[in-house]
């Protein structure tokens, strides 16, 4: 079997074998194919696409190219989510203790934040003590005690799609359905739970643009879950404007707390209703009308906050910050961005309030950057929402005076006004099983 | 400037200016863009080609990359033929002695053969003490003294073409107009000759199959050439079957000789006059059928066989050679090929006819290979032609016995018998201006 053969197979529109698809990732974390060959085929996969046996053979070769967690230690059904990125998506923090708190085994990695989306480990280490680094037996072990585990990702979970991803980044080959479908889906199956929602972000703080790309995505990601025997559901929601009001890490923990509480804002709140309907229809069996009035519930009666308590307690964390959220340090500088007119809030770009939010020392530009935890923005005011002139539109927050400037141009930059009230966007735009 | 940008902009179709263009073929011979995204971006350029104005630039980019030879020292038009390949063509040979006899300047730089084509490079060197690698001060002064002198490549020509040929062909995106008329004009660009003429070869025994395709190659060629400022022509010739009936370096040499002498067998001598008149075309600004009738009396009265032996001889060779063909070694060993029934030749493959000549040793598998100057074959019969039970078709030649099985078996898969006549295919199918 050669190389050459298979990119031009792909360049002419042929079908891959699996052999074909399993000599490819095999011989290219070896080495025997060289990183010119991989990009000149997945340039090819760009132009070609794979259908969805082939898509589903190259995410399972990724995933078995590296550690399978072996979830069968946990006594119960394993559920996992993952959202495509976003900015202000705390989802993870409300998600995941509605589940645990009623019954769903959340045995979930999660990532670091990198350019304008953050990410869930960053938040969690904004709450002091808080370990995101446990050995796989604390992890198992917390899973069966408490339902819930929240850890960065261990060890050498999918190293194919690490080097073709660094590849793709580099030679415009990111975005393609299958492509973007199996680095996702790699990682997931190589994670291990028997359930797992897909939340595929769509819009201009999303990397899927349209509603229509995302539902491709989520087809994709769907028929490659069920294809390796896991039960796996997606659900398009909408990134063209942050999810709920708060940005940066500690902020959106403290936004997260107080959803769980029954006071969080009716887009993330709907959002995280949904998200966890979705997992609870695969733990529960039960219908989604059932899951919605379940999660609801756990809301409304506290489990789902002690959950999250729980697994602050449990990781080394003060779960007194949770129950007052005062405790966590505030920002020693803000700057309130004052509406200059009276009328609505127009379009906001979502992407760059993300930015900005980076800009105050929330996220990363690289991998190195240090973070600043009570860094971010809180949004006073959001598409749709009248404003008078003089209102705050929002709250900037950093150690740093001097990141304020820049900060500020790039927040105005993301901002339009209008005379007129804008039509809201859905919130959800489908689902798919 | 990044190269990302360049890949994303021809992934998605449209047009990279010329900056872009000198961008990435500076870079990537400077090396700070690698070669897998080289490779990406040659894929993209497979799938969304490109106008003729950026494969001008391209290939005037690859030409600077490297030496450009100066030929003003030359008094006179100097003019250049290039063959895209094919087996048993032996025309430079035949071409550049006439339209030097006739007054043109002839600078010409050949290759040696690799895989099923031979080289004129290798030819030229089966005549004993036949030097190819003259100083540059050497080579302009044999031109100016009798028009014509024969080197292989020297210096430094083209590099950035050599650095993306080898990555072509280890991914698959050697087939590619844009990128095949960019590689062989490169180097004629570099090779400095104010007319060019083209023999685009098609067929079995050519890389490009079809009429179409070599069309369209000979059109980017010449759209090229004419950018760049020279006097291009492109002739679309036949290499369905080998070209004459010798295959083999000395071999070919000869039959060069006998066709220099007027005893040429039809399709050589045909294809010969045609690339000799069109060169002539440029050199002397006459018309097409006065340069043809020019280049036959220049078989008929002997002046191209003399200017082939001043040039043998002004480069070490002895010239009674040329006047005597039997001085050049036979090989030790022949094995006549018969035919085995009635009939008429049917299906030639020129590219496994070449094949069988490399095994008897007149070929390279790799650049390594050391060269049997006298294997090779002589076709008795070609396409169309009748022949009876036991008739000779083909004599087959080595040094080594050795070596006939295979090249034997090789001959014979290369061969089909037809109880009719077939109809003989063009010899020329056009010529492009």
């Amino acid at each position: 079997m050669r190389i050459y053969d298979i990119i031009l197979k792909k360049r002419n529109a042929e079908e891959l074998t699996d052999e074909e698809i399993k000599f490819f990732v095999r011989e290219s974390l070896e080495g025997s194919i060289k990183d010119y060959q991989i990009t000149a085929l997945l340039m090819a996969i760009c132009f070609n696409g794979m259908t969805e046996r082939e898509t589903a053979t190259l995410t399972m070769e990724m995933a078995k190219s590296g550690d399978m967690v072996d979830l069968s230690g946990i006594d119960g059904y394993t559920v996992d989510k993952h959202s495509t990125g976003g900015v202000g998506d705390k989802t993870t923090l409300i998600v995941t203790p509605i589940v645990a708190s009623l019954g769903g085994k959340v045995a979930k990695m999660s990532g670091r934040g990198l350019g304008h989306t953050g990410g869930t480990v960053d938040k969690l280490e904004s709450i002091e003590g808080f370990r995101t680094s446990l050995s796989s037996e604390d992890f198992l072990n917390q899973v069966n005690k408490i339902g819930l585990c929240v850890v960065g990702q261990s060890g050498d979970l999918a190293p194919a799609d690490k080097k073709f991803y660094a590849l793709r980044n580099d030679t415009a080959t990111v975005d393609s359905i299958p492509l973007i479908a199996s680095s996702i889906m790699s990682k997931k199956l190589a994670a291990g739970s028997k359930g797992i929602v897909l939340d595929v972000k769509t819009g201009s703080g999303a990397f899927m643009k349209s509603v229509e790309e995302s539902e491709a995505l989520a087809k994709a990601m769907v028929g490659i879950g069920k294809a390796a025997g896991r039960d796996t559901v997606a659900v398009i929601t909408n990134m063209d404007i942050p999810l709920g009001n708060a940005v940066g890490n500690s902020l959106e923990v403290i936004e997260a707390v107080e959803t769980l509480k029954g006071n969080g804002c009716e887009d993330l709140t709907a959002v995280c209703i949904e998200l966890a309907a979705d997992m609870l229809t695969l733990v529960t069996g039960k219908d989604k009308e059932k899951c919605i009035e379940m999660a609801k519930g756990a809301i409304a009666d506290g489990s789902a906050l002690n959950k999250l308590k729980e697994m602050v307690r449990e990781q080394g964390g003060d779960p007194e910050w949770i129950s007052d959220t005062s405790l966590f340090p505030k920002a020693e500088y803000n700057y309130e961005i004052k509406a200059e007119t009276d009328g609505y809030i127009g379009y906001m770009d979502a992407e760059k309030i993300g930015i900005a939010s980076l800009m105050l020392g929330a996220g990363r530009n690289t991998k190195e950057d240090e973070l600043d935890f009570s860094a971010g923005i809180i949004l006073k005011a959001k598409t749709g929402d009248g404003i008078s002139k003089g209102d705050t539109v929002a709250v900037l927050y950093s150690d740093d005076e001097s990141k304020f400037a820049s900060a500020v141009q790039k927040f105005n930059d993301a901002m339009s006004f209008s005379d007129f009230p804008i039509k809201k966007q859905p919130l959800i735009y489908s689902v798919i099983r």
